[in-house]
């Protein structure tokens, strides 16, 4: 009987791949053959499945953000709690606190630099920007709604605000690591949650 | 006679070409042979003047980094009028609002993706770093000795908070320019200046 192949799960297996050796060397170390061998697989194989180095880096990067989204979408969120604990909770999943994010942003970071000269990484990049800024729409929906927000807040600048400082403060992540530590990027976004919230209303 | 070539000239025509490459084609196009050719010396000429393609990185991203420390110092700040104005001007110099300071943004990102894989080029990184984050140390020390600040801020956490969120707006000004106008850049950082100062105060 001839073996029967997932070719989602070889897929993702590449891709997973991909992603430890941009990490580790950096994009430009990403070439075929090294992505073939990190994977276990053959030169021909992974041509079977990307027929271009864009392709490859465009699934690894789409993989990357639905495995995010699945993340947080599992927390359970607004099942019981405060809901602003749980609005705590998905801002700082959208930073590299673990390893596992501490990957996701160092691989974004190699990606982002490479969609600069790049169109279709760049359309993909657009994609996924819209993702995050939706997601923090929503929370300052969330904290409007609940009545938790301050009642003079400007949406349109504030969710700019909100999605400017992750970035930042992602990149400061793994590009400081020894000048700001994870308990200080934590209270700066929690100090601005804060900022954005009435004092005068219970939590 | 023979011709008297000045050094550092011939080092900063090098660097600056190294930029334009980085920026048209990413750091993976700055090769040796095409910064020679864009910069019109011959490959034993820039050997001659860097030893590695490290070094010429280094060389080229500290030079771009006292360019930009040359143009905020020639801004004349503190002469006249208000000060929160001078504060204002210097913020607007940090962001990628015109294409010098967007060109200065692209080239630093590709630079920062290559720093976490390049122990000499982090050691840079960290030490422009220091530079971004003492200044804006600065900012918040004369917003508060100009009697401007709100009267509970708190400097340590809105000194990482603002480099932050300069780094991800100068990001969002590059990444997603079409989702993202100079002028929504500006008003956010505008606004985030006034959420530091005390309302109740003149400006």
């Amino acid at each position: 009987m001839p073996k029967i192949i997932d070719h989602k799960k070889q897929k993702e297996k590449i891709a997973e791949a991909t992603w430890r050796i941009i990490q580790r060397e950096g994009l430009e170390g990403a070439t075929v053959r090294k992505i073939a061998k990190e994977s276990g697989l053959s030169i021909g194989s992974m041509r079977h499945y990307f027929s271009s180095q864009s392709q490859l880096f465009i699934f690894s990067m789409e993989l990357m953000n639905s495995k995010a989204e699945k993340r947080i979408k599992s927390m359970n969120l607004f099942s019981s709690g405060p809901a602003i604990e749980d609005i705590r909770r998905v801002l700082l999943q959208l930073l590299p606190l673990d390893e596992e994010r501490k990957l996701e942003t160092e691989v974004w970071l190699s990606f982002s630099a490479k969609s600069l000269n790049d169109p279709e990484l760049q359309a993909l990049a657009k994609r996924l920007y819209d993702i995050l800024y939706d997601a923090l729409k929503l929370v300052l929906d969330s904290l409007i709604s609940l009545n938790l927000a301050k009642p003079d807040l400007n949406k349109e600048i504030e969710v700019e605000k909100l999605c400017a400082l992750i970035d930042g403060l992602g990149y400061h992540c793994i590009m400081r690591p020894d000048q700001i530590t994870p308990a200080m990027i934590e209270s700066v976004l929690m100090h601005h949650l804060e900022s954005l919230c009435d004092s005068k209303k219970g939590k």
